[in-house]
């Protein structure tokens, strides 16, 4: 481990520019400066919003960056006045920061830091410079994290200190995937026991929303794919029963509507697809039914709606990072792990080496796996 | 008076067809059946909704029809089995009933009756029949209302007996227009004391709106119309301030997130215009803003939204009837009424005899005029 105040030399996948691999890279982590935090990774996910900047169907407009957003790590070191962070804690990253000081962190109501970096894209730290560099050029960080390298740098906002004795291979998770669908449940639609729930798209995070409204009680739970082999693990987080639009002749929401006399509670969607989105708005009953968006459509995606959907009683909402304020809430997320009040192995799949990086984004392509760890 | 029992013959405006004016007819209206109310109207008010279905933008399959469904009268006879109603009792009809008994009247989350015929728009009584014939003709019923008669007979559920010193060519608003504007500032956002809030479309839903703002304790309200002759008129119910999107070469939107440093708390459109509910829905706050339809939309109108902004966290939602449970509500609306809660006069800008009901559609296709209110 370098000194705290040097330059240190270590690998990263580097995304030179929008659809092209990543290039594992000789890369230089300039030291923490004042309230910053550098850490060594040691487990990070891939997330598909990492693969929307890398296929360009987000757009992002600092290449060369340093991608990956779901991290868990060490801290190496400290710059001046970070408060309750030390070297050798274990820490996770925040990419929706919270500065606990704007309009926003005040708002009981908001988890969307006014500091956030995931509106503007910057690529940069708070101070509006990079800690990287790479064959002389400087690399982007993103959205306040950066976490597919050795080691990175954040702002204090940017990290939560959690407990020393958790699995980073496995809490990583609630840097993101987790926690985002697992909050949609409980903080977004705040489902209510005994309620009829319906998830679109089984991956990650549709697992994660599962587990979410088994905790609330839900007494239903509809896994919504069109991969039936993923309907064995739905099952086994919490999903009641599992269906396959593509076996019904009719529209899935009438078969939901079916299913649940008369349409859901609450419905989820879990994959950034805006039919899908349509769909399960419908699929909720018409007079008080509740929609949460928690895919990522792309940056051109335009959602149609027929207003008088919402105008008879239906309500459509989302929310980023589950709602969580996240440097208040991924310690007490991680105790919870740390308590089994809910298991993270059945989300992940694979583990590969960050040298692997590109394994890792063409199983996110195939959309047979769940969350594909890396590690260092 | 009839007897009870007995056919009534009197004056009623049926429209024959789509976009044509309403002929003032000799129609004969037979005696209520069990658990139904025969009413003589005294006021009623002219909503968007009807004009939607006489000039088709609203698809309405069973012509000919009485419309009008913002109704206030005596009751002249009730059929067996009706309860708490009896001749003589002051009464308002309820388009968006409540039976009490159906999975959604049992729902405190809903407020739409199974048994509404919003959706289905059979043009019936609930034993599938009509009451009116005119020159041999079957007419339709509207919405289990039907109130452009000089009287109509109602399924028990779609009448609420109120106190009988009601002024019924005012509290007739509370049948509709009021509280549906009313509600979606107190039940749907739930508008909180000291928020943010803008109404777009000052006609009476939007006024009405406004009174709830105020009612809630909104620190600021403002009125947003093109047409600035409705500003004082809105300031005199309550906005604290008035903008015209055509004063301005920013979006609407933008000049409003100005105005409140980030975004609105609550927004609502009462047009039913799908470009105008996009923009309200982006003048809120993006991490926590919440935005609510009441206005009704053209059948084949398509609201186009970026999932985005939903994602980020804000919400939209719709009521009909304001999210008010009808028969247990109403009485208690027009109880807050007479205790002067609220007022209902700065609403009304014109009265008419049921003769001149094409004109008082004239009046709301120019839309410089609030409710007008026919009598008879």
């Amino acid at each position: 481990m370098a000194a705290a105040g040097k330059v240190i030399k270590c690998k990263a996948a580097v995304a030179w520019a929008a659809k092209q691999p990543f290039s594992i890279e000789d890369i230089e982590v300039a030291p923490p400066k004042a309230h910053e935090v550098r850490v060594k990774m040691v487990a990070t996910g891939i997330c598909r919003s990492d693969d929307h900047v890398l296929n360009g169907s987000m757009s992002f407009p600092n290449f060369p960056v340093i991608l990956g957003h779901e991290g868990a790590g060490i801290v190496e070191s400290i710059g001046p006045g970070v408060k309750n962070i030390k070297p050798g804690d274990k820490v996770i990253t925040l990419f929706n920061p919270q500065c606990r000081e704007c309009k926003n962190c005040l708002d009981p109501k908001s988890n969307v830091c006014i500091k956030s970096d995931i509106g503007k894209l910057t690529g940069l730290m708070l101070d509006n410079t990079s800690r990287f560099t790479c064959k002389g050029k400087q690399i982007h960080h993103f959205v306040h994290t950066s976490t597919f390298t050795e080691y990175t740098v954040l702002d204090e906002m940017a990290v939560a200190k959690i407990h020393n004795d958790a699995p980073l291979d496995k809490v990583c998770l609630i840097a993101c995937g987790f926690s985002t669908g697992y909050g949609s449940a409980l903080n977004t639609a705040k489902v209510e026991p005994g309620s009829t729930c319906a998830v679109f798209g089984l991956g990650g995070v549709g697992l994660s929303v599962i587990i979410g409204c088994k905790v609330a009680g839900a007494a239903k739970i509809i896994g919504v794919d069109t991969n039936g082999d993923k309907f064995a693990k739905a099952k086994e987080v919490g999903a009641t029963e599992c269906i396959n639009p593509n076996d019904y002749k009719e529209p899935i929401h009438k078969v939901l509507e079916k299913m649940t006399d008369g349409g859901l509670d609450y419905s989820f969607e879990c994959i950034g697809n805006t039919r899908v989105m349509a769909s399960a708005l419908l699929s909720t009953k018409f007079a008080c039914g509740t929609s949460v968006i928690v895919g990522v459509a792309p940056s051109t995606a335009e959602l149609n709606l027929d207003p008088m959907v919402i105008l008879t009683g239906r309500t459509l909402k989302g929310s980023l990072f589950g709602g969580w304020k996240s440097k208040d809430c991924v310690p007490k997320l991680v105790a919870d792990f740390m308590e089994n009040k809910f298991e993270l192995d059945g989300l992940i799949s694979h583990k590969l080496p960050l040298q692997k990086i590109n394994e890792g984004f063409d199983l996110l392509h195939k959309g047979t796996s769940l969350r594909t760890v890396l590690y260092f």
